[in-house]
């Protein structure tokens, strides 16, 4: 299944299922969400994954963590650098307006649209999992942007733990080089596969 | 006034006034939230902080942003080090739990305590700023945990950008050395001072 450029879209899994989620084109990084698909009052955290797993960045074999504390998700494949980023938010109307962009479009709103296309929503927007995105930190604690280090056709591997829905936005940045040095956002790419438990 | 050891308190500020929070005994972390006191929707946001000011973690001049990008409070003095977190969930039952302590008190009851005090809650926690905690992340992006650096004494000061509702817990966490090698959650203290704009 297509993640259009520029756009968000959702995937419901079963507990047990596996998402394949692909860079087709090598640079795109896709702000990534997930809900409990019983109760979105339950939500991916960055805050509690890091926690978790005492790391910025999952590899593979850390699992992702709800603000409930429990696993949702375990990363299961990797077959780029292992380069994601937890720390930041995703783009948003305010950060485009800081920008001097006030109508670009923009992740924050990609994720509600695509939980209104499903009959959802919630009222805030959890810090993302932002796959592909390459915001290396500094021994002194400085963030840094760089363009993603990912290759066409690299994808991570995700086990549901529970069933969950995952949300995606192909983030819209075309000012900086967050999705790769050509600042042109792709389509990216996604499968379902294995059997529910 | 105080803000007792283990159990959350709040405290509002018109903007413009100033909030000295102080570390009396030198060694307690206090979990910490805003929200703008117009719209309890719109809150202190670690992720869209670490994005604004491209740093882990806040240093003085530096700003602390709000999920719709504004800026809240901004970070006037701090006779720290200048180690505190950005990263880490606060305590809940879900991580007392898996550490073998169900019932244990928590920085996330104390938050939402202390927001029905004032007649108020939200529906989620966002992630906090961890006044004085002490998690170096090493080079590789491996987050550890050690005892707070601060003195008896020291303090860091904010200035209100907006009206804001600040929340405090100083944690009660005291089965590892988050608050201390001597694992005993003490009172810390905050004033209010300066005029409003």
């Amino acid at each position: 299944m297509t993640i259009p450029a520029r756009k968000g879209t959702s995937v419901a899994l079963t507990a047990g299922q596996k998402l394949r989620v692909e860079n087709t084109f090598g640079s795109q990084v896709l702000d990534t969400w997930a809900f409990s698909a019983a109760d979105f009052g339950e939500y991916m955290a960055m805050e509690a994954t890091r926690s978790w797993n005492s790391r910025l960045t999952p590899a593979v074999g850390d699992v992702l963590v709800s603000n409930r504390y429990r696993p949702m998700l375990k990363l299961v494949e990797d077959t780029t650098p292992g380069v994601h980023d937890t720390l930041m938010c995703c783009c948003s109307p305010g950060i485009y307006a800081k920008m001097g962009y006030p109508a670009h479009d923009n992740c924050e709103d990609n994720f509600h649209a695509a939980l209104k296309a499903i009959g959802r929503d919630v009222d805030f927007t959890p810090g993302p999992l932002n796959l592909f995105m390459n915001f290396p930190v500094t021994p002194d604690g400085q963030i840094t942007r760089e363009p993603p280090v990912s290759k066409p056709g690299d994808y991570v591997v995700f086990e549901a733990l529970v069933d969950v829905v995952v949300v995606f936005s192909a983030c819209p940045q075309d000012i900086s080089a967050v999705n790769g040095a050509g600042r042109m956002p792709t389509d990216a790419h996604y499968t379902v596969f294995g059997d529910a438990q």
